[in-house]
This record gives structure tokens, C-alpha cells and sequence, in this order.
């Protein structure tokens, strides 16, 4: 790494974005005497803003002011999305400054060509902060579980989602309810996709599964549904049946080195930690020989929190600047190889469906049928209520069987005059 | 660090203690190509072990033989006790060797004098696997988390404990009917009294709160309660209060910087993820900034959990043998200063309280009164049950107290002919 040592022994550092993270990073340096923040960039140099001890003269509308100033050595990106920060990163890493960024959409979609270009230059590139805001989890993996073959993470890593979920289930309201709520109290925001639609967590998991698996994971082959069909209906019935339902980002490796990555609604056991993170709090259990099973939880977005990871990976940029001129394990991003992906219509999961039969004579022998003739055995199927006319609402739940199988089987149940409501993965 | 590289290029590992984390280890570190394990010291060089590649010619009855051999680089010492491991540490320092730890108990009474030396000697003394098994906790307090203040710290530490505890609570069953069962099952030993009485989450939380707050806590000034008075009936009414009793280590740094740290069983809330923290898994939870809370869980012990974090800090220092001749934030050990303790009776709780009243007829009145005089404010008060006998079974909770106000009322109460059955802290 460099070896130069600034004029006042300060480490110097620029910052891209002073939003909400940006207030929370700069008002976190200010307490450690060895490190300078020396230029910002914003969108608006006009705008007020609530830092009281901000130096103005530092500010500048252009932010190639700060990829470009020769005396900065350490750039933190957090103006999200992909352009300008791209270029932006690799125009500071062609001068030679490492980088710390919290942009999850850029890592997901070009995560590889950024850490290889940062390898050619001898730079590094960290991220603690894309992938669940305060909660340690990328450094970990890299230092202290370094030992470990991982090969399942289960994670809530949305906070929007994880928040709508929660007050569906405390209240016994609607998806449209919560998220008007939600909207008003700025949780989720006016065009709520990204979160809703699980876009947010796939680009986490995607950056998350290739760190742990050692496996280059790319963001198309990860299969993705969102929480907009999830009934409150649902919830009572998962509830009933022991279970919370979640947006889970999940990650598995098989026995021949194939990868599942995928984000979905899915049925969690009330005996299992993701079942209790609530509200806007993140969680991410990993499992790995020899560790076993850890679980990590805690903030996954505000302003204090993701500074707390921005800063710890500039703290650890520069504990090492000038000391050495190789890159510690720690600071590695690079990966071995892609992955080789299962699609999802040939994973095994376990399914809570429910169906309103339109006429609840024999159809839990119709069900039943399909369902054998699928190859799909039942661990459970309950006839919730039947009202006057002559429908029925039923819960099934299955054991282990194949995406494709269940897919079919689904066809031929609404073929036979049934509206399935609702199709859920269940943790296995 | 060390500059000499081995002529086969390999690091050279000494391990003392070959039991259920050592054979860990050494099954671990077979898949790491840059690592070899040169010697192994044990108690009984004769006893079978299931280590099916073991190279029986590496292992020694003398481990004197292990830190003074001039090859090994870094010793792993699983022994635990004070003696001969502190000796034999310390030998291996002076010698030129890295240490690797998971001496809870050496660490809690000897970690600064043995942190001190090892800096005098410019070795690194880590020590992942001696606090919360598999749960990676030091290596991210000292490395992402480090641009945090830590003010908090409430954790499960004993596996033992939290077993019989979680048993208590899903049988209904008595302290001892569990602690025979769990000894029957080997996660209770024969002589219970280390992990019953707290010994063992004492050590752990000395040594972990001390890194935290960067302030050295001496193991006799850690007040400590063990779970043998913890009654079914306290398990029942904590529940219908909606509370788990877990037994929790903390540690609270207040404004002035002074430090209160225990173990003792307390009331956690059902919302907190602590209270869904069952058998023998651990947790760690920490409140700073700008991190705000994060919950860290997973298995406390056993022989591959534990293995891993010892294998986690041997990469740690594998990565830098060579390289620099400088200690990395993480590498460094030592302390700043003594903390200032608070005396555990200026100390402010929430109390429950379960007291047997011979009398039922003005109990609640006499309690009540006691109570006001001594500046005590009721959170509720229940008369659980009364019997034919004219004896009252009266639950309390209280708002904050001083402890030292509500001793002085326990004996109070206890004068007026009742009996106090309980005195348990709720998590605050």
C-alpha cells in the first residue's frame, strides 16, 4: 500500500454524499485525531444542513474534486446507484486511493469488475456498510470465520419489508394498510419497488453469497419475489401452524458446489432466531463447518449505524497505510470463480399453500390426487373454514419436494376450478 | 513480526491439549495447505484418540517440549487453568511465539500481565474461542467495530446454565430435577459449581467487557449470582409477566465513565432476542455509537464451534507473519487504564420479587409501606394465590431502585414474619 505520509500525519479523507449516512460518517470522524476529512462532494452545495461543526470551505458540487485531489487516500462513496459513482470509483482507484463504499446495486451488478480493478492497482475496496447497515458481517467472514466453509445463509437484510411484515402480523392488517403507514411514517418510500420487490435484498445477498462461498454469484440467476401478495389472511395461518413469515434472502450451497441464491416470502419456525428480528432490524444466520450456525442481528440502515461500518473500514485502511505493501486477507475482494447456479425450478422446498375451493365436496381427495400424482407428499392440510356457500378454505403444507413439481401441481388444482391464494416456501 | 520464513514455506503450529477443541483444531487445520501442526503436548501420550490422520510421532507428554521448540511459530494453548498454562505461555513468548487462547480463566485473573508481557516481546495474545465458543465477538469489537464507543454489554456466556435454565422453563421442572438430567446428558459436569454459580460467565465477561471499554475490570470487583436459588415457580410468573430468566452477564459503562459489571439470573423481556435464546446456544448483545444494539448468537462451545475461532485467529496471524513488523488494531491486546467501578449496592434494578406472606390480611399494606419508606416504586403487585392456611404468595415488580434501598426492604419484609422466596433483576 502507500507509503506516503501527509504533511500533518492525518490520514485524508473525501467523502461522495453527505446525505443521511454521509451527516452520520462525517460526525463520527470528527472524534478521531488522526483522520481528516478534507473535501466533499454534494448535490446541493446550497442546502442546509443539520452538522454543526461542518467546514463549508470543504464542500464542492463536483465530485471528481474529490476522486481527483492528490491528497486524499481514501475516497467513501455513498451517493448509491450506478452512475457516476462507478466511474467515480474507478477514476479514484486509477489515482490511487482505496475505497469504502455502502453502494449494494453497484457491487451486485459490477461487483467483480471493481474488485479486479482495484486488485490491479493495489487498492481495496470495502463495504461493510451495502450489506446490513450496522451489523458486522462482511469482516467477520473475512478474518475470524476464515476457517469456515460456508454454505447456507438465511438473512432479513430489508428493513421496509421486514417493518410492513412485522405490523401485518401485530395488527392483522393488509399489505396496501401497512404500506400507506409505512410510506407516512418514512419507512418505506413514495415508490416503494425496490424494497417491495425484494430488488434491495437481492443485490445484498448476491454480494453476501459471493464473499461466503468464494463463488462469483451473479445478480440475474438469483430468483426473486417481493411481499406485495402476502395476505394478512396468511399470517394468521402461519401463526396458527407455529411460524412467522418473512422476506428471507437466502444462499445455498449443495455437496457438488451449486448454488441457490434467492429472495422470497417464507414460512420461519417461531423456535428460530429470524422468526423474533422485528421492525426495521436486520439479521443474517450463517452456517458453516466447522462454526456451525451463528446469527447476527442488529440495525440494517440509519444514519449512526452504517457509519459505524463506514468507519470501521476506514479505520481499517488505515491501520495499514504506509505499513505494508501486501494485502492482508482481510482486504481481499476478489473471487475465485462464478458459480455454478441451480435454477429454481429444480430446487427442494417445502410449501404453505392456500386455496379456496370452490366446492368443498371432494376436494381434499382432488388435492390429494394432484398432489401424489406430482410426486408431492403432505405434511399437513387443514380445511380452515367452510361458509355457506359451499366454498372452502384450505391450508396445505408439504414436505420436501421440487419447485417444478409444485409449479405443476398448482396448474392442474386452479385447472380444477380452485383459486390458490397464496404459494410460501417454508424454512427447512 | 517474525521475518523467518520455514524452509517448506509452511507456518509451524504448536498445539498444547488435545481434547474435544484441540482434536478440533487439528481436524480443521488439515484443509489449510500454508499451515502445519510440528508437535502436540497431552496429558496421556497413551489414550486412543478419534483423529483418524493423527501423526502419532508429532506428540509429546512434555509441553515444554512444544513452546521451546525453536521452529513453531505460533502455540495454541486448550488446556485451560491457570497452571501450568500461564508458565507455559509465557515461555512460549519469550521464546518468539504468537499465542492462541482459549484461557477464559487465565485471561479473567493474569490477561493484562499476560497482554503486557507479550507487547514487551512484540507477540500477539488472541483470544476468539475463550468467550462465546464459535460466535465471532473479539476479533469484530477490535477490528469493524472499533470506531464505536461500547457503553453496554448483556450476554448468555454459559451453555450449561442456559440448558438447564431453557429445561426449567419448557418442563416446568425443578433446578435440581434438571441438573441431574443435564449431568446424565454431559452438558453439566459432575461438580456443577463453576458454571452454576457464574465462575465461568465471570471470567468471560472480564475479559470481554475490559476489551470493550477499553478499561481493565478485575475479576473480583465482578459482582456474580449463580441460577441454584432460580425456582419453577419463578419461571412460571416471569412468563405470565412476559419474561424469560436467563442468566446474563453485563456490563454497563455510565456517563462518568464508571463500570458496573455481574452475572446474575434476570427477567429479559419477550421481545428481546436474549429471551429466545435457548440450551446451549450463546449471545452476545451490544449497545454503542454509533452502532446502536447488535446481537451476535450461536454455539458457546464445542469442539467445532470452538475450533473455529481458534483457527480465525491463527489465519489472523498467519496473514501477518513476515510481513510487518508492526501490530495491527486487532493484534493489540492491552488496556488503557483501571475502570472505576460501581459498587453493585449503588447499583439502580428493576426487582422481582416473590414473597411467601404468613399473614394475608394487611400484607400488601405492610409491603407497600416498607416499600414507600425506603424509596422504592411498585411496578405492580400480585397476590398470585391464597390458601386456606392464610398465607399469601405475593409477586412484585418494581421501578428503579438502589439495590442497597431494596436489600434494606427484603429485610424489612422478611422482619414482619413473610418470606422473601425471590429476588430477582429484570432487565431494564
Amino acid at each position: 500500500m502507500d507509503k506516503n505520509i501527509n504533511k500533518n500525519g492525518k490520514i485524508k479523507i473525501g467523502l461522495i454524499g453527505l446525505g443521511t449516512v454521509g451527516s452520520g460518517v462525517y460526525k463520527t470522524l470528527e472524534s478521531f485525531k488522526n483522520i481528516e476529512v478534507v473535501k466533499i462532494a454534494v448535490r446541493n452545495v446550497n442546502k442546509k444542513r443539520n452538522i454543526p461543526n461542518l467546514d463549508e470551505s470543504i464542500i464542492t458540487g463536483d465530485p471528481y474534486e474529490v476522486v481527483n485531489d492528490p491528497e486524499i487516500q481514501i475516497v467513501v462513496e455513498l451517493i448509491g446507484g450506478l452512475n457516476p459513482a462507478f466511474d467515480l470509483i474507478k477514476t479514484a482507484i486509477k489515482n490511487g486511493k482505496h475505497i469504502v463504499t455502502a453502494n449494494k446495486e453497484l457491487l451486485a451488478k459490477h461487483g467483480e469488475e471493481l474488485f479486479t480493478f482495484a486488485e490491479e492497482h493495489n487498492k481495496v475496496v470495502l463495504y461493510e456498510a451495502a450489506i446490513a447497515g450496522g451489523i458486522p458481517i462482511i469482516m467477520p467472514i473475512k478474518t475470524i470465520l476464515a476457517g469456515n466453509k460456508i454454505t447456507r445463509i438465511e438473512a432479513i437484510l430489508n428493513g421496509t419489508t421486514n417493518y410492513i411484515l412485522t405490523k401485518m402480523d401485530m395488527q392483522g392488517a393488509s399489505y396496501e394498510q401497512v404500506l400507506n403507514e409505512a410510506q407516512a411514517l418514512g419507512y418505506a418510500e413514495a415508490d416503494p419497488t425496490g424494497d417491495v420487490e425484494g430488488f434491495d435484498a437481492a443485490y445484498k445477498i448476491t454480494t453476501l453469497a459471493t464473499l461466503a462461498f468464494r463463488k462469483r454469484i451473479k445478480i440475474e440467476d438469483v430468483y426473486r419475489e417481493g411481499i406485495t401478495k402476502v395476505r394478512s389472511e396468511d399470517m394468521q395461518a402461519a401463526n396458527d401452524l407455529g411460524y412467522k413469515i418473512k422476506l428471507i434472502a437466502s444462499a445455498y450451497l449443495d455437496e457438488q458446489g451449486r448454488a441457490d441464491v434467492r429472495v422470497h416470502p417464507m414460512l420461519v419456525s417461531k423456535k428460530s432466531t429470524l422468526a423474533h428480528i422485528d421492525y426495521v432490524t436486520n439479521a443474517v444466520s450463517l452456517t458453516g463447518h466447522p462454526v456451525g450456525s451463528v446469527t447476527l442481528s442488529g440495525p440494517g440502515a440509519g444514519e449512526f449505524p452504517t457509519a459505524s461500518s463506514v468507519v470501521g473500514d476506514i479505520l481499517a485502511i488505515a491501520a495499514e497505510l504506509g505499513t505494508t505493501d501486501y494485502l492482508l486477507p482481510m482486504m481481499r475482494c476478489k473471487h475465485e470463480s462464478d458459480a455454478e447456479m441451480i435454477d429454481i425450478l429444480d430446487t427442494e422446498n417445502k410449501y404453505y399453500i392456500s386455496i379456496n375451493a370452490q366446492n368443498n365436496k371432494g376436494v381434499i381427495g382432488t388435492i390429494g390426487t394432484i398432489c401424489a400424482q406430482n410426486d408431492i407428499s403432505l405434511a399437513s392440510i387443514v380445511q380452515r373454514c367452510v361458509s355457506d356457500d359451499n366454498t372452502a378454505d384450505i391450508t396445505v403444507i408439504t414436505e420436501l419436494v421440487k419447485e417444478k413439481n409444485m409449479r405443476n401441481a398448482i396448474k392442474l388444482i386452479e385447472q380444477d376450478g380452485n383459486k390458490v391464494n397464496s404459494l410460501i416456501r417454508v424454512q427447512v
